[in-house]
């Protein structure tokens, strides 16, 4: 079960995980398939089961590729989880494959009423949006040096 | 007291709030003064209660402006309060000032006796969190337009 192996979900309870299972479905996902886009409302948390996902921002008319998941029990869309719960980045589906898929309200609701499982779950988001800000900083060092080549 | 307006701190209790205000204590800064360094053990998470802080990515022996923080009550030193507690960018006094400094152990010893104040906190963090890796993705989309424009 992804839901053990995701980073989001580490250091629940079985009795947490069990309650969260209760809220999951599944979905199969084709290649070149739009999961979500910057912007729309986030109704929903993904997990990878298996395949890939590549995250886009959308500048204009162009897609610029930021990142790609292949990893089982990777989890995106997470910032449905925060106000103003919205996507950040768009995410296309790269190689077909399985999704499990998180109603945001009913995840919400078992960090509203259950103040242990809240904490758990935004201290791993902390830590997971953390590791996302510095992947994104080194992209941007990485650039910096690229232009910095170019006009020497 | 900027405890109460830092974005960090939103949603506490005044109960809460009090017992926070035990763990902390001023200091001043001076233009220059590193106030810490990429990769250092995070001991303290900042607020600013005046002057200028500045935030730079060290690469090789460059040092690359990432942003500043000018707003009184602006958190900074964050990533302290998530595993494995080190500082993930270098922070450097831009315009001399003061600072609301808070002990890592004792906010974190709150955090664990208290699941209440650590589901905010946490939630405060990861939406502080989210807003730096959009901004930092909006940095990056700027670099990639001004890139492809010199390639032209």
């Amino acid at each position: 079960m992804v839901l053990t192996t995701s980073e989001i979900f580490q250091g629940l309870t079985l009795a947490q995980l069990d309650q969260l299972a209760l809220s999951v479905k599944e979905a199969e996902m084709t290649s070149g398939q739009w999961l979500f886009h910057e912007g729309q409302d986030g109704d929903v948390v993904y997990l990878l089961i298996e395949g890939a996902v590549e995250f886009i921002l959308e500048v204009d008319d162009t897609f610029l590729p930021i990142s790609i998941l292949r990893t089982p029990g990777d989890c995106f869309g997470t910032s449905a989880l925060i106000h103003p719960h919205k996507y950040s980045i768009s995410a296309r589906c790269l190689e077909e494959g399985k999704l499990l898929i998180i109603e945001r309200n009913q995840l919400q609701k078992l960090i509203d009423e259950n103040r242990e499982f809240g904490r758990t779950i935004m201290t791993n988001l902390a830590e997971y949006l953390l590791a996302r800000l510095n992947e994104t900083r080194r992209e941007l060092v990485v650039h910096f040096r690229n232009l910095f080549r170019t006009t020497q």
